[in-house]
């Protein structure tokens, strides 16, 4: 049996007239599955359909999805891996313009684990500033689209393994997020993380965090961040659906020696999740 | 014979770990071709090229597919149709990254022409304002790429016959171009369009008005253009490579209601082109 399910069957190619690679009109999730259960998987589902009712796409049948997921779980054997789930608008005629009752097309693909070191999550990740700005679009902000050539960009800017991760800025010089991951500083007692409302993807893994910060009584603030502020952190950590929290060691020339009391609490609850 | 060649093979699908689904990780050229010939290649070749050179892809072999292009050619009897070209940086693992020496895909893509109504060039046409604003990056403004989700946006804003074609609007209120089409506006003996530095799509027909506007002695100007200026023109007119030239009848509540001289003199030069 293949890892791929494409509108339920087994194969692995799509036609060329789908809107997906004509455009990049379409959205997707990437998910954690550990020990056959995918972490937060209501929150990548109201993701997901949050985003097509933005750019207007037919949302997939839930139950629909659950039970392809399902087999491709059973399918697998590793303790961890990763589905990646595409939503499109389907096939189309040339031309920008989609009529109301498309097809969409769903594609399911099962990916390897990726080979994170441990010690990303214990020591930390080293971080740069990336040359590639995110354009500014309150009508695509925060969605996980697939329109994703500044972060294709951006992402190759560097190719040694001496940075885990970049951070993006917007045209006004504000950090908002990192090409896979979403960033937070903690300032005392307190949780801060980038506005989202112009550009951005607005994590899966951020709004779990914010929900734990809150339960163990943190507060949080979502507001624009330069990058002074962020390098007068007390910590700055990472999250994304695959890696959790990576604390960051070192931004630019910054360095942040020691994993910070809040970045543990919050790693601690996360692990309790099973995430 | 198929109408569709990917990397010269007769075939309709494409893996689905290619980037261009996953990322809108490509670039793509839409082409007149009319009597067997493809109307400005070397004007689309040069903007593929130059666009692959800007996203670090690899160029196709020209002389490939130009070879693709004549038996594609050979194989379709009507006067007049579209070949879309398209690509992609290829196929690749999950994430951003991508390695040196991508292989690229290439697909060639046969359309019917188009069904414009003849009045569209000759009596003009209605345009309207989109609401979508088009955001700003100087990494990717004026190439072909495949993150249209902004254009797909604004089309789908209406879905009457009422209007031919919208404007797109950056983030500051400048008028950049149409969801399909750039524009020009006539000041006396000048045209001016709109400087495309930070978003919009520099259309090859768009570079070829400029060239022939400077050889029947009109003065070009490129620059920032307000809804204000642009309604208070002489004459208003939209370009792209299928239908040429388009004059602007009625922009909004605004009315041009004759065709006018510049913009015609302008279409006769386009149509001893045969494009």
């Amino acid at each position: 049996m293949t890892d791929i399910l494409i509108n339920g069957e087994e194969k692995t190619t799509i036609n060329v007239s789908d809107r997906g690679l004509q455009y990049g009109d379409g959205l997707f999730e990437t998910m954690a599955v550990k020990n056959g259960k995918i972490n937060l998987w209501e929150d990548h589902w109201q993701r997901l359909k949050s985003g097509c009712e933005r750019l207007l796409i037919s949302s997939p049948d839930k139950k629909l999805v659950e039970k392809e997921i399902k087999s491709l779980c059973e399918n697998n054997n590793n303790d961890k891996f990763v589905i990646k789930l595409i939503v499109t608008r389907g096939e189309g005629q040339r031309g920008y313009c989609f009529s109301e009752n498309q097809n969409i097309t769903r594609i399911l693909d099962v990916h390897t684990w990726p080979d994170y070191p441990d010690k990303n999550k214990t020591e930390g990740v080293a971080v740069r500033y990336c040359d590639t700005v995110l354009s500014e679009n309150p009508r695509l902000a925060g969605i996980k689209h697939l329109n994703r050539l500044e972060q294709v960009l951006a992402r190759n800017e560097w190719n040694d393994s001496a940075y885990q991760e970049g951070l993006m800025l917007n045209v006004n010089g504000n950090v908002v997020d990192g090409t896979m991951s979403n960033i937070f500083m903690v300032e005392g007692n307190k949780i801060i993380t980038p506005d989202l409302s112009l550009s951005g993807v607005a994590g899966v893994m951020r709004k779990n965090i914010i929900k734990l910060a809150e339960k163990i009584k943190l507060s949080v603030r979502v507001e624009k961040l330069d990058k002074n502020k962020l390098e007068n952190a007390d910590e700055l950590f990472l999250t994304n659906s695959l890696f959790g929290i990576w604390p960051i060691k070192s931004l630019g020339d910054n360095t942040f020696p020691k994993t910070g009391e809040i970045t543990k609490a919050l790693q601690k609850e996360v692990s309790k999740q099973g995430c």
